[in-house]
């Protein structure tokens, strides 16, 4: 079975194709700068990169056009478009929809109840899928739900302290997200130390953060709550926040509700605090050029880090791995060490020299580590396209 | 110097006087339901206790009722009023001012700008103060605020992760409050250990609740935020929350957003969850004959209390002492068993039989343990007398 995975921007199409069978990664591609005069198109195939410009109006376009460059005779690795068994996307919240659910109305409306909440990430996921759905009708279309690794955390810490109906009726609880990549990981590192009764804390790093706890393979804590804006600070989203906030907030600035939600979502995170860039990487040049509030950035992103990993500790009772992934988390050595400074005394001591030459899947804890320390890349991917095949035959 | 200790109620007036000489308490009063045909007052003198009932039309007049009281030739213990240097109040949320204040009518301005913050907190205790500053104008009124212990948490986990103008403009930060309780136990531990070098995390578990993080006697981290509704859940205000529900909440419910934070502050917590009683007890009780919402609102305010335990274990890197205080905390030895369970790994380890018999300042770790634990009653009056006195004296 071949599934191809979806990862969607408001303009863009880009998708890993996936041979179920071996898990082998057949073809990568996409398009770029969709509904722009001109688009940009490319397509890799054992290595071989093809490119292409060319008007693409929509995102059905965008894949009837990959489509065609997988099944080129000369160059594609298909013989015919129908081989696509189906196509995963990895949604972010659904709502009273979780888990790995086939793309219908109902599910569309469900993600659009909580467009409020996700405002980054559903509406443009769903324009998408609802354009695919009525101009593609013979793929089939699957969402892969990032609350869904989250089904397993225990009520009492998966409730805010609110009226019990507006949990039960009105969906407010702490749903959690990044739930493939804290899946892979929680798989991964089973894998790697062959053992499945493990304590992982999951740190999830990279324009958007969470930390996961996971036992036995399952969640059991996600930094991440009610929506994708909570937790972590995230590269211009603002993490865990104080809503008594808000009336001081629209008083003085004499903004309203909706505008101060849009600042926490768009002008917050790393960004706010900063005023000079939501990337880590643009944060440590200008804080090595001695910009105080970049540095303030860093050490604020690192300690509401150390925060929730503290807590999700406690919740596991000691962690057995602590595991770093996503862009930051696998390529920021300094944001590394920086979360597990002085934390010997809790059985957690990076290495520094395995710490700074870390590349792929490399331990970077000390021989004396109770916790052993890794660092992962994730692989979202291919959990979507297993999820996708599981649902498919079923 | 003798320093007389309020404490404020919407409608009561409750006080100690204390001769800060000796620091030895001299009398303990006040009155109830204040506005009411028929007020109460209560003195008490050497364990004599003495009752009267009168019409005590505001807060002023209860006051002068207590003087009366204290000057009484025949049952008082002082020879005139103006004996008593000021009267100190414990005030919640001041804004931009903090610390020990005379109370001016700037700094009750400063916190009526406060009132949408902390609106169960600073109207009652504003209107009064406001009233005996009128009344009482020979009296010092001196305001020690709770925000006041928290000044020296680090810029990095006092800031929230927003445009950097909402915290210097608009005082959005991590205040922190229960500065005189956590202040209090951060010095007694340190006295009963003689040691003033050690890693505290205070937790005062009440109607109010926080956890505090201290080192060499210095907050470094409190789990309330900008207001007294933040952190930990509370007997009926919520706790850390996602403002990003809030507009799903007020398009389902039809409620405006003040109603909706009044709803936080009024009907959440522990009696949100449990829908029985925002009273540790009452949900003990509830929940030993088998309701699930009790047991779901005990459990879910242990594992709040480890999550914000572990952030701040990871903050200080390991904790010499944990301490309990507070209603809860001193007399809830399920509660502490919950909030230790599963913890040796990380060096705490409580001592079962001690946990079930303390009383007054108990030490509840076992022989074992790493991390000492203690149960100490809190006396945040004296607190509140000292910086009085400290104000009096500059």
């Amino acid at each position: 079975m071949k599934i191809l995975v979806a990862n969607l921007g408001s303009t863009s199409f880009k998708y890993r194709l996936l041979d179920m069978d071996t898990e082998r990664q057949l073809a990568r591609g996409g398009v770029e700068r969709i509904g722009a005069d001109e688009s940009t198109g490319f397509v890799e195939i054992d290595d071989q990169r093809r490119e292409l410009t060319a008007e693409v109006a929509d995102h059905a376009v965008a894949v009837r056009l990959c489509l065609a460059q997988l099944t080129d005779p000369e160059h594609g690795c298909l013989q015919d478009a129908v081989e696509v068994s189906a196509i995963g996307f990895k949604a972010v919240h659904g709502g009273r929809f979780s888990g790995v659910q086939r793309i219908t109305s109902e599910v569309l409306d469900a993600m659009e109840e909580m467009n409020d909440v996700a405002p980054a990430h559903n509406p443009p996921y769903i324009r998408a899928m609802r354009q695919l759905s009525d101009n593609l009708p013979d793929i089939p279309l699957v969402a892969a739900f990032e609350t869904g690794f989250h089904a397993t955390i225990p009520a009492s810490q998966r409730n805010y302290a609110v009226p019990r109906e507006w949990a039960e009726k009105h969906l407010v609880k702490r749903w959690g997200f990044h739930g493939a990549s804290h899946r892979y990981i929680g798989m991964r590192i089973g894998e790697i130390l062959q053992r499945d009764n493990l304590r992982v804390i999951s740190c999830h790093l990279g324009g958007s953060n969470s930390l996961c706890g996971i036992r036995d393979g399952e969640s059991i804590g996600n930094s991440l709550g009610m929506s994708p804006q909570s937790g972590l600070p995230h590269n211009n989203r603002v993490g865990d926040f104080d809503p008594f906030a808000l009336p001081i907030l629209m008083k003085k600035t004499g903004k309203s509700l909706e505008q101060i939600l849009q600042d926490l979502a768009n002008r917050s995170g790393l960004l706010g605090v900063s005023g000079v860039s939501g990337d880590i990487r643009d944060l440590e040049e200008a804080a090595a050029d001695g910009n105080a509030d970049a540095q303030l950035a860093l050490d604020l992103f690192v300690d509401e880090i150390r925060r929730h990993l503290g807590g999700l500790l406690v919740a596991l009772g000691g962690a057995d791995v602590i595991v770093f992934t996503g862009g930051i988390g696998e390529n920021s050595r300094s944001i590394r060490h920086g979360v597990c400074r002085d934390l010997a005394e809790l059985g957690i001591e990076l290495d520094a020299t395995a710490n700074k030459t870390a590349a792929g899947e490399t331990a970077v804890h000390t021989v004396g580590s109770k916790t052993q320390i890794w660092v992962i890349p994730t692989n979202e991917e291919l959990i979507v396209a297993r999820q996708t095949k599981a649902l498919m035959e079923r």
